[in-house]
């Protein structure tokens, strides 16, 4: 106990990137906060706090995401743990940071109003506060990353969706024009769609028929072996 | 200030996956700790150490690989951050997990041994303390995702490798078979390794020519958004 009582101690945090989309707009959003204390107090901020003395970091950045948007079970993923000794000039806090992905009408609005959060464009995204530019970078290029090699798109879209809306979603976390042809080839090859009876018409007058996300048959072809793969060009 | 001073602090601690490859032996191995102090004092450990005040985690994550192995410079990466509130039984700490990949003959020998460190084969691990075992697997898991999108194996060979030996390392660090020809025919067709003059002729009676891995030229080709693949079958 001797060789660790004479360590320095510091405070711990999570931060949190919160993704969300907006089917619309055809944009990936971020919630983030109006910072209401110092340091820093009145810039914008990601959604973090420290480290209670029972609790994980998952489960921290789970009560974070909580206390701003009301909800459980969200996709929560460590991306990186920050640590530069003069990353906040208030103290030193080491944090780790997670990204969240959630559908942004499942939120409790009033909440995250009374909180101070507001969702902004990842396009138009204002200055943040400490290191926290980087950590959207970083945590946007492991999103990148990961909806080529799993199927975590699906969170930010509603139940059902079109395969229009499906690829919009992934020009816009990826940041570029996709081919359109591959796309469709690729998804429908998975197998892992149900194209539902019904049509979402509001955007083109024939319409285009809803799809639903099979989460069961894909763990089942996952456990065969199968690799879920959105590597297009 | 009010709002930091409230919150719980905790030791923040690096720990260090050291991977080296035994050419002749075909083996990626962990250099490993005999843990000198309690708690677990004598069991198998990582390499490790508290975060100083002056230091960032990836400084920390050098100045441990350094004060065991003399080596500096060392291909390094942060793996993941754990910080369960009861992973360590002496007190909380929060551990930033680095890996490291290096040559076994690169480091000064003498200097580990002084150390209480030694080469296990990542086959026959010993049962390592507190959430080690779980580092070491993630590391592994994320070493044999990278191998395929980046040229780091070569940190693991000599200067000069046959293409037999790079061959075998990557089937050590994959844990399975991977086709020959494949490897082979990926691999040149990359156009990232020199042929030398010089043969190999320990193994077998003809010889088989040596490589580098030519890295000005690599960076070169990724400049003009290369990709290096090395995902075979």
């Amino acid at each position: 106990m001797m060789l660790y009582s004479k360590h320095k101690k510091y405070l711990v945090a999570v931060d949190c990137i919160i993704f969300g989309y907006d089917i619309l707009e055809k944009e990936v959003k971020l919630l983030l906060i109006k910072r209401s204390f110092e340091s820093a107090k009145g810039k914008w901020s990601l959604a973090g706090g420290f480290v209670k003395a029972e609790e994980s970091l998952d489960v921290a950045a789970s009560r974070i995401l909580h206390d701003l948007t009301g909800l459980i079970r969200v996709f929560l993923k460590q991306s990186y743990c920050y640590g530069n000794p003069d990353r906040d000039p208030g103290a030193r806090v080491i944090s780790a940071a997670y990204w969240a992905l959630i559908k942004i009408k499942d939120i409790d609005k009033k909440l995250s109003e009374r909180n101070g959060a507001h969702w902004h464009s990842l396009n138009q995204l204002p200055e943040l506060i400490f290191d926290h530019n980087d950590m959207v970078v970083r945590a946007l290029k492991e999103l990148q990353m990961q909806v080529k090699i799993k199927p975590i798109g699906f969170e930010l879209l509603p139940q059902k969706f079109t395969l229009v809306q499906l690829f919009d979603l992934y020009e816009a976390i990826c940041q570029r024009t996709i081919d359109k042809r591959n796309f469709r080839k690729k998804l429908l090859a998975m197998n892992i769609l149900e194209k539902l009876d019904e049509k979402e018409k509001e955007t083109s007058r024939r319409g285009a028929f809803y799809y639903r996300f099979i989460k069961e048959r894909y763990l089942k072809l996952k456990e065969n072996g199968f690799d879920f793969d959105m590597d297009v060009n």
